[in-house]
């Protein structure tokens, strides 16, 4: 049977895991590609170095991030979000993303912030959800 | 270390998988969703009952393709495809299609063919493949 993930349910994907795909595009050329992330107060935390996924969503915002689970090919969980990109460039909200990524990731976060370039820190504030399942009858 | 795959290193990772997430986008609003796939003749082969991804991408073929295998955040290996979307639609095109998900799928291709309304088979023309990994320093 194929079916919908609860409001819950999507919430307990999106927190039990840390990576997903976002796709994100500029003039119609889609661009997909695996991030790290921590799920928090509505939104997917993230950070980047520079490079073609952040020139993209400089320039168009609105982004699908997907994360799923996938056992077989008729059993699995899907999540995906629509969101508005957020560059993070206010002490606070740095401090707060920097905060939840080294809980989430440990050392890499603050090694990544002082490289060079430097990184990018983000965030996907979420617009719309949705969760779909399929399992295998018994 | 973040280094680059050899052509070799990422026609062996599509090939291995069968579980991967296109992005596609009309109007610049992206969507990313997973898809079962076969890798065969530079083109990745799928299936799909009707619905927004087909919707997207029969508006505005031009699609991106990501798999990945992440073992941790300092130890992955992702493939990310350029490439456009084809509907196949005539006899030949068809058998091949069915042929090569039937060897990858089994069961789910015939049923799905049978379904209503039934599936949409289609390929993505490859026209662009890099891949990329990350390996933590012993």
């Amino acid at each position: 049977m194929i079916g919908t993930l609860s409001t819950e349910e999507i919430n307990q994907l999106l927190r039990r895991h840390h990576v997903g795909r976002i796709g994100c595009s500029a003039n119609d050329r889609p661009y997909v590609v695996p991030i790290n992330y921590v799920y928090e107060y509505d939104a997917i935390y993230s950070f980047s170095v520079p490079g073609r996924k952040i020139n993209i969503m400089r320039e168009q915002p609105l982004v699908s991030f997907e994360i799923d689970e996938i056992d077989g090919p008729s059993n699995w969980r899907s999540v995906i979000v629509e969101g508005v990109y957020e560059e993070l460039t206010d002490k606070s909200s740095l401090a707060l993303a920097t905060r939840l990524l080294a809980n989430g990731f440990g050392a890499l976060v603050p090694r990544g912030l002082d490289a060079s370039p430097p990184m990018v820190l983000f965030r996907i504030r979420l617009t719309e959800t949705s969760g779909r399942f399929e399992r295998r009858d018994a």
